[in-house]
């Protein structure tokens, strides 16, 4: 299962429609974002997931939580919001 | 029960505080943010709390949802975080 990388500049209803389409074929979507721009977009994005799912009867919550990731030799700690039926 | 209100010059550790007492008192924290900037504090608020309560043993979640709320006559959206045992 990939991660949903998020910036600030993506389109929260096309990551709304990658998480809900992860969430229906893993049962869980993992959506990853650095900086406030970008967790914005996340959380609005799962928001907009939320009604997506709740359409298939799936009442979906999300988890945050930090996670340090290596990008390019550089440790940078992301915001990991974990998508999942409650 | 009051809604937690943070603002981009929230602190994080005394909004995470805030949201543990309610949670602990409650069973259940709402925390209000309006844009960018406050909707990051509030989720790493949440992700700090979700340790604190995990040590009083509560696996806390958390459900992002857009409001309309209203600010001196104007019409606003606001990013509601409702954060409760899973």
């Amino acid at each position: 299962m990939d991660i949903i990388k998020v910036s600030a500049e993506s389109r929260t209803s096309a990551v709304a429609g990658a998480i809900a389409g992860v969430v229906r074929e893993h049962q869980r979507a993992e959506v990853q974002a650095i900086g406030a721009g970008a967790v914005n977009q996340a959380v609005k994005a799962v928001a907009i997931a939320r009604g997506y799912l709740h359409e298939d009867g799936l009442d979906v919550i999300c988890i945050p939580e930090f996670v340090t990731i290596d990008i390019e030799g550089n440790q940078r700690t992301a915001l990991r919001l974990t998508v999942e039926p409650r």
